[in-house]
C-alpha cells in the first residue's frame, strides 16, 4: 500500500507518494494551497490535482485510493477548518485515499527532519514558529497572516522594502542609508511610473508571492546594498524572537540535547542566513536577558520537502497507525549554522 | 442653479446641494465611498444614491442635472481613477450633474475650513496628510492605505492593539502595561473564543470600518487603560511626524501668519485629541531637531462635512469658474489646540 504527503505554501505546494518503508515513489509540485489567500474548495481541488499527478508518476492505479494523505497545510490551524479539508476531499474526490490527517505546516516540517521533539522556524511567504515538546505539547509564535504578522517573512521583507521607500519619500522616516538602488528595484519590479503604481499590488491584485519575489530578488541582486542587509537584519532579529518566545517553553531535556535544541529552518528565506545570522543573534540573546535562554542550538535548513513529513503523520495518524522510517538521502537537511553561547 | 459636493470616506460618506451663495440646502449620509474597497462602479452607484436623495430632500427636480458636483473622495489620487469616476457618472447617471471634479479627500477638507492654503491632516479609519501651499503646489504625507501607511488611523490604533494582544499572548513582545483590558475588549469585540478567532476578520471578512468601531470603543471606554493610551500616544506621534514631513515644504507665509499654521484635522480620532497630545508633540519636535520646523499653528477640527469644500471645488473647477463663499455657522469648525513652540 502507498501512502500520500503534501506540504502546502502559500506561493507553492508539494505532494509525494511514498511506500510502505518510506521510499519516496513520486513528487509532483502544484500551486500553493493556503485555504485562507484561496478558499476551501479550491484548495482541495488543487491537492486532489497533484496528488493524482503523482499517483500518476508513481505508476499506481487512479481508481484505487492511497491508504492515507497527510496534508501540512499553511493556514491550517483552527480545527474546523482541518476537518472541512478532510471531509471535502473525501466527498468530492472519493478515490484519492481512504484517510486523511490534515495539520499546520510547521508539524509536517518538524516530521520531514527528524524524529524527536524540537522548533520549527518557518519563514517563507509567510513565517511562524513551533514547538514541539517530547511529551507533544505545542507552544507556537506567529503565524497570524500578513495583516498583524509574518515578520522575518519574505512578504514582510518586501513589505518593509517598500514602506521604507514610501516613508522616505514622503519625509515620514529617514531610511536606514541611500535607498536609490533599492528604490529603482521597487519601481521597476512593480511597474510603477509614480508612487500611486504601488496601489494595485497592495489591493485589489494583492498577490503575497509576488511579493516573496521582490524579497529574493532583493537577496540575490541586493545583498551588499545597505538599506537590504538593514531589512534582512531587522528580519533575522524578528525570527530569533520567535525561537527565544516558544523556547521558554521547552523540555529541558531538548535544551540540553548533544549539539543544543534543534532548530528547524524551513523556507527560502533562510538561503540568506549570512543576512540575517546577525539580527537573529540579536533576537535571540538580547541584552535584558540575564541569563540566556537557549546556551546552545543547531538550525537544520530542511532543503528537502516537508511533504515527507506530512506522509509519515499521515500513516501516523491513519487506520495502520505506523511510525514510517524516515530516510534522508542528504541533500533534504543541510546544518545551516551552530552555535553555544 | 444649484451645485453638489461629496464627502467620501472608507466608512461613511456625506453629500450636499449648495444654491448659489454657498447655502446648503440639503444633507444626506450615506455609505463608504471608497474605490479600492468597493471597486469603482459600485463607488458611483453610491454617490449617485446619496446625492439623488439629497436633491430630493432640497425640493429639486431630479430629472435636472446640478451644475456640478464636487467629490472629495479617499482613494482617488489617480488621474485615471479621477477620470474614470467622472466618466462612469456622466454615461451611468445622465441626469446627475452637468460636471463633475474628483479631488481626493485632503482638498475637500481644507475648502470646507478656509479659503488659504495651510496642512490638512486627515485621521479617520484611514490617514493622510496633505500641505497645500498658497501657490497651489502640494505636498504629501501618507495615505497608502493599511498595507504599507494609515499611520495613527482608526484602522491602524485597532490593528496596533491585535498586534500588542496577539505578541504579548505568544511572548514575542511584551506589552508595555497590563494587557487585560484590552484582551477581553478585543475578544468580545470580534467574538473570538481563541486566538483562531481573528483570522477572519483580518482576511476572508476583513472590513476596515469594523477596526474603526473598535478604536472607538477603546476611546470611549478605555481612554484610563494604560495600553490604550500608549497606543493613541504612538497614532499622535506619526501624525505629529506627518505634519512634521509637510511643513518642512511650507511657502514661509503660512508659517509665519497669525496664529501659526493652519492645520485642518479631519476624522474620528481626533475626538480623542487628549490622549494624541503629548504622542503628537514628540513627532512634530523629535529631540534630534535643532530649530522646529513648524515654531507655531492651530489644530482646526472639522466637525462639519468636507462635502461643502468639495462643492466649492466643483463650482471652481466647472463651467461658471465661480469662488462659492464659505458660510460658517459656528459649529462646522473648531479649534482644537494652539501651541507656540
Amino acid at each position: 500500500m502507498a501512502c500520500g504527503g503534501v506540504e502546502g505554501g502559500a506561493t507553492r505546494s508539494v505532494a509525494v507518494i511514498l511506500n510502505n518503508d518510506g521510499t519516496v515513489l513520486a513528487k509532483e509540485e502544484g500551486l500553493g494551497t493556503n485555504h485562507w489567500l484561496i478558499g476551501i474548495e479550491e484548495c482541495c481541488k488543487r491537492i486532489n490535482d497533484m496528488i493524482t499527478a503523482a499517483k500518476r508518476s508513481a505508476g499506481l492505479d487512479l481508481d484505487q485510493p492511497l491508504q492515507s494523505v497527510g496534508l501540512s497545510l499553511s493556514g491550517a490551524e483552527k480545527a474546523d477548518v482541518k476537518e472541512k479539508i478532510a471531509s471535502t476531499l473525501t466527498s468530492t474526490y472519493p478515490t484519492l485515499s481512504d484517510s486523511y490527517d490534515v495539520c499546520t505546516d510547521t508539524f509536517g516540517a518538524l516530521a520531514s527532519a527528524c524524529d524527536a521533539a524540537g522548533v520549527v522556524l518557518i519563514a517563507g511567504t509567510g513565517s511562524n514558529c513551533l514547538l514541539i515538546n517530547p511529551d507533544s505539547s505545542t507552544h507556537n509564535c506567529g503565524g497570524w497572516g500578513h495583516s498583524i504578522g509574518d515578520e522575518g517573512s519574505a512578504w514582510w521583507i518586501a513589505n518593509q522594502a517598500v514602506r521604507i521607500v514610501f516613508q522616505h519619500q514622503d519625509g515620514l522616516t529617514e531610511a536606514p542609508a541611500d535607498i536609490t538602488w533599492l528604490k529603482n528595484k521597487v519601481y521597476s519590479f512593480f511597474e510603477m511610473e509614480n508612487g500611486f503604481g504601488i496601489l494595485p499590488h497592495l489591493y485589489d491584485d494583492f498577490k503575497k508571492p509576488k511579493f516573496a519575489q521582490l524579497c529574493k530578488i532583493m537577496a540575490t541582486e541586493g545583498s551588499d546594498d545597505p538599506v537590504v542587509q538593514h531589512i534582512f537584519q531587522q528580519a533575522g532579529w524578528y525570527l530569533g524572537k520567535h525561537v527565544r518566545a516558544v523556547a521558554r517553553h521547552a523540555h529541558p531535556s531538548l535544551l540540553s540535547a548533544a549539539g543544543g535544541l534543534n532548530i528547524v529552518c524551513v523556507g527560502s528565506v533562510f538561503k540568506s542566513w549570512p543576512l540575517l545570522k546577525a539580527g537573529f543573534l540579536k533576537g535571540l540573546y538580547p541584552s535584558e536577558d540575564t541569563s540566556p535562554v537557549v546556551s546552545e542550538f543547531r538550525l537544520l535548513f530542511l532543503t528537502g520537502t516537508s511533504a515527507v513529513g506530512a506522509a509519515r503523520l499521515g500513516v501516523l495518524h491513519g487506520p495502520t497507525k505506523k511510525d514510517l522510517p524516515l530516510k534522508h538521502d542528504g541533500s533534504d537537511v543541510t546544518l545551516l549554522y551552530e552555535h553555544t553561547q
